[in-house]
């Protein structure tokens, strides 16, 4: 990244920036060498714009194949632009895949990751036995009846403030793994079955081994109390598998209580 | 395409096979040199199956990035296999962008295109402003209100038997330009404004010179009652543009009156 100098005293903007993007042609959200990822998209796009490389803060890490429908993010600029101007043009330039939903001013020690209250991640599961070819990459296909009662049973469990370490990638090298869940639950919308969780903070992969877990309680292999005693014992191994990335919607970022 | 020779006498089933496909990436049904189709993947992909090239006739031929809901096609085979136990072998060897529905045995002289009694299109049409990344290449995107009245009042007049000259694509060497419209309608379909018709046959490019022709009336440049101009000076430029064809869906194939 560039880094520019400005002259003293001179007022820098710092911009809030909601965006939505298709995460299948992407490595995830995070700047990498040697692949393609959606903050390198933005800030080659938005330098068109900008006429300086902006460097562009994150909400959160995204893996590959992972959706947003709403995704947050900031950065500086001395442009004196009005934000909807700004919308209008970041969508001129920006690739198919990614489309900006609205622009705002905000207080300098704004920041997309830090400033975050929480986040809601929705995970669509399409159960239909034949593929629908309009749902590749967008749902987890699996071909089998759901138990949703029973899955919306053990999503109310996650519901609290608790240690999620059972929930967490085996690796990962977060020591705090303490979090509070607001509103999880297993619903069906359309031809999907949802699994809709929001919470202050997320483990690495914590939504898609939650998602597992709930296909496990589906399938008999765990019965909904038994996510008690997951978060009890602390072992990745005995919560379920993790669910593949494609499923994964980042759906909303909130910076108010 | 293998010709194969059976022992006179012996039994061909004739498999009436219903495929829903995502057609952004082929260039039509129909086998072409150079560029992959659907008939292509279908042909490549049941081969393995039937142990034999089979010659895969479709019920329609169709552009390059338009979309099948539902998709008629036939062939000959003289594997002893339930259908039921078909559709799941095909599935387990077409590509993710195509899935066959069902498989049906069908009398000897079935033909996918001429027995075929009409077809029904829907064309989708996203009318926000900010583009949706989920819909890329699934709708025209046209980012302005619609007057969806106006539009339903002249699709209305398309209903009946009329010479579609006016709404076929300039240069198609097709002689009979009759065709009887048996409904057609504009109406709000969650995000889409969609555009349905169903006829006994359809045009070069019909449905999407149709749809550009709505949207001038809903821009105010031509009225409902224009529609009747059209159909009677049979002149292709009075109609709309040809709307482009990944909004475009066949929706079904009625082979029964």
């Amino acid at each position: 990244m560039v880094n520019y100098c400005l002259p003293k005293g001179m007022l820098m903007r710092n911009i809030l920036m909601h965006i939505t993007f298709d995460g299948t042609r992407y490595h995830g959200w995070q700047v990498q060498k040697n692949a393609y990822t959606v903050q390198e998209a933005v800030q080659d796009s938005i330098e068109k714009i900008l006429k300086e490389r902006p460097d562009v803060t994150g909400c959160s890490r995204t893996d590959s194949g992972v959706h947003a429908n709403e995704y947050a993010c900031n950065f500086r600029t001395a442009l004196n632009v009005p934000c909807e101007n700004l919308v209008k043009a970041f969508n001129a330039v920006l690739p198919e895949d990614i489309s900006c939903l609205r622009c705002a001013d905000v207080d300098d020690d704004f920041h997309a990751r830090y400033s975050a209250k929480g986040k809601e991640y929705i995970y669509r599961i399409y159960t239909n036995e034949i593929r629908n070819p309009f749902y590749n990459g967008y749902a987890l296909h699996y071909p089998h009846p759901l138990n949703i009662e029973k899955m919306n049973a053990a999503a109310n469990y996650f519901v609290g403030t608790h240690d999620f370490k059972a929930f967490c990638a085996a690796g990962s090298s977060v020591k705090d793994t303490v979090r509070t869940v607001r509103c999880s639950d297993v619903y069906q919308d359309g031809d999907f079955t949802c699994f809709r969780v929001s919470a202050n903070g997320f483990l690495y992969n914590m939504v898609r081994i939650m998602t597992g877990t709930l296909l496990y309680v589906s399938q008999g292999k765990l019965s909904p109390a038994d996510i008690d005693l997951i978060l009890e014992n602390k072992n990745r191994v005995t919560a379920g598998p993790t669910a593949p990335p494609h499923g994964l919607y980042l759906n909303r970022i909130f910076y108010h209580d």
